[in-house]
């Protein structure tokens, strides 16, 4: 085997140490939350059937969709002069049947209703996984990154909105980071399309209203315009671009424009019921109703909800709404379900940007046991067992190399005490501990150590 | 859409949630043990570089890669008619360049060399990934499956090999499974083939060796003979194979046979210094010195480590050992290194197979609040709150539904505590408690139900 100089697909990361110990602190608060609200954990695999992912992403999404390569003989069976005639993408399907997962989403919705007779509905599910797309990469995009989803399915209540906005709150407070909760309701949306008389341009619509905040307000009119709204569809939005007030008075100013649209009045209904309930909750997050929030997954039949971070400009840190036949195209009708997703990288990205992680997140051993030879170091080994039966994370440094090249391992690695066992502690039995954060040396029992470190 | 009837690529599996409470029990046992040992986790992506995979497994692992179809337009330069003439294996190379990850050493070893001037040496890492083999599918073996891998690497030291003993040991204590734990050594197989004259032959001798347990002495010995081992070489082997007694008396036996060869010698010496370490740690499991333990992996040079299920017939559920140059492929020569993979699926397995998962493994909330209506359930989200701020696991019923499917809900997600909320419970501020288990109905306050849970 010839050298090579070793790299890794592009738009992928390895994680080392003190990466896995930040992603961790994020993934276990993340998940104490989800458990503390009743959600419980599933895993799908990696590769789904080309069948299942397929559509669901609408014909951009597809093309990002990484296909496996059947095994063995891939070619068997096909005509080798219609692969000259027929392209990649037709070729692709007829040499792959599987790819791999895109989002939780659609996993989850096939597993619900492949499960349905051993699931107990309401089901309160969580989901931690990494997801694969075939982007561009580019800074913040990745090609395998992790989604952490939280989804009840067979309920129709709006408490479980509130719940799971409750969820998000109460993540990033012990996260440290200051967010704003953005809400909307499709039906508002779909309200608003029939108000300007083209109900069907509903899509258009709500793609155009999504970047107001980028684009701003005059070239959306063109976008819309663009796509076939009529002038005086365009002059009918304006004054609900100009809706302004608390989230009440929004909702009235709007009310008061599309009353004639039923869906409208439902989207309201549901709105105002959902940021009543929140009132009761004690939120640290403020709540913003905003029309111009609309999302791009069709899928969204309700409420939806979108996470900016306050202090970071990084776009929607998390996200989530309400479907209500999601499970419809696998052959489960009228199941309604809402959820959330966590980007867990974009998290991650904001808390090393504001610097939010504690020093103490870092994994690493408390104790290293210097080693100062043979005898020395089996001491070392019992005193080393004793530490862990306390739960105490020790370890012994493997070779007997010299005092600063050891020293120097247990700073790096951010270990707080290096116990050093010559003759005289073997005599003692007592050890003496360098503190590596002061620079003090000491002698102490294990019975003090055990102190020291509990 | 048509209607899809879904279902998964076979060999894969979906975890529900109680599936997944005994997989965390077993993951979060074998992490815990490794990080009191001082191992830092990393992560690979899931895709790897069909270069860095190829190669490395064997020709029968190169088959069971999963590669991944390049994305856009992969027949790009490509001549069709050579796709005709060249045949499957050929045309997978130019079509894919990524394939998924088929173990975790080989990963690791690329990342060792990729990162190898931000690792502190001494490297001690754990890894806990699924990985992914294109094997025929069949009972206890997986398309996807979990490994976890600790290893250390740049060192020499045999008390590498004693910490990941004690490793294995405590992690089988912990879940409850009786093990034995089998050692060898490479260096003492390759004397063996040198004291039978053929060292070319080690590879030959150790898989055939491999099998004694398997098919028996008087099948080896013909394997061997088909093989090209001389006749008078296999006759050399009888003696070897009837070694008895402990294992230090197996030890002598051995060093008087093949006393002439000093590699053989060598892996003796290091055999007997570790198990003189293990003297001195208290471990729970027997260990076995076996000259007939082989494992496949040809990167292995030193100790060679086993695990076997006592009381289950289901092969072996861990295995590591010694490698001297596994990064060397990758342009990193004389690192040495030593590490342990726990299976997973198969210790589930086990573990299944002897009901020793502990009942409280499954994770649900401690406590439902009933649902009676508007007003109620207000009211409970407040308590909930309240319970969320202790820690303390608890959850609302969606929907005002009938009391007696609520109750069925608690019963099959195995929740204990069902607090029953009306009118006079408001009105008091106590509440009324159901326990799942006993049947009883009881009046407690907010904070005796606090203390009942703590």
């Amino acid at each position: 085997m010839s050298n090579q100089k070793p790299g890794i697909p592009k738009g992928t990361r390895d994680f080392g140490p003190i990466e896995m110990s930040k992603r961790n602190h994020i993934f276990d608060t993340i998940k104490s939350v989800f458990q503390q609200h009743g959600y419980s954990q599933i895993e799908t695999p990696a590769m789904e059937n080309l069948d299942t992912l397929l559509g669901k992403y609408g014909e951009e999404g597809d093309k990002l969709l990484f296909k496996i390569l059947n095994s063995g003989d891939f070619l068997n069976g096909i005509d080798p002069q219609k692969i000259v005639s027929e392209g990649a993408n037709s070729v692709a399907l007829k040499i792959c049947e599987k790819g791999l997962r895109y989002d939780l989403t659609v996993p989850f919705a096939r597993y619900v209703v492949q499960h349905q007779h051993e699931i107990v509905f309401p089901f309160r599910r969580y989901q931690i996984q990494p997801v694969w797309r075939a982007d561009r990469p580019q800074k913040g995009r990745y090609r395998e990154f992790y989604q952490c989803d939280a989804d009840v399915i067979g309920s129709n209540s709006l408490l479980n909105e509130a719940d799971l906005i409750k969820i998000v709150d109460e993540v990033f407070s012990l996260l440290a980071i200051r967010v704003k909760i953005k809400l909307n309701n499709r039906k508002i949306l779909a309200g608003i399309a029939e108000y300007i008389g083209q109900p069907e341009k509903i899509t258009d619509i709500t793609v155009a209203i999504d970047k107001l905040e980028k684009i701003g307000h005059e070239a959306v009119s063109q976008e819309l315009q663009h796509k076939g709204i009529s002038v005086q569809g365009i002059y009918k939005l304006e004054p609900l671009f100009a809706l302004s007030g608390n989230n009440q008075e929004k909702l009235s100013g709007l009310e008061r424009i599309v009353e004639t649209s039923e869906i409208a009045r439902k989207g309201i209904e549901e709105m105002r019921y959902l940021l009543n309930v929140l009132n009761t909750v004690k939120l640290n997050s403020p709540i913003e109703f905003d029309i111009a929030l609309a999302r791009g997954l069709n899928y969204y039949t309700g409420t939806i909800i979108e996470v900016k971070a306050l202090d970071a400009e990084i776009g929607s840190i998390c996200g989530g709404g309400r479907y209500d036949d999601l499970t419809g195209v696998f052959g489960l009708e009228d199941i309604s379900g809402v959820g959330v997703s966590f980007g867990a990288d974009r998290i991650c990205d904001v808390m090393e940007q504001l610097n939010l992680f504690p020093a103490e997140t870092v994994q690493s051993s408390k104790v290293l046991f210097a080693n100062f030879g043979e005898r020395e170091s089996l001491y070392c080994i019992g005193l080393i067992s004793e530490l862990h039966k306390k739960g105490i994370s020790a370890e012994l440094y493997p070779d007997a190399a010299k005092l600063k090249k050891q020293m120097a391992y247990a700073d790096a690695r951010k270990i707080q005490y290096v116990v050093l066992i010559g003759e005289n502690e073997m005599k003692d039995g007592m050890l003496s501990v360098k503190d590596m954060t002061s620079g003090d040396q000491f002698q102490a029992s294990m019975d003090e150590l055990v102190e020291k470190l509990g």
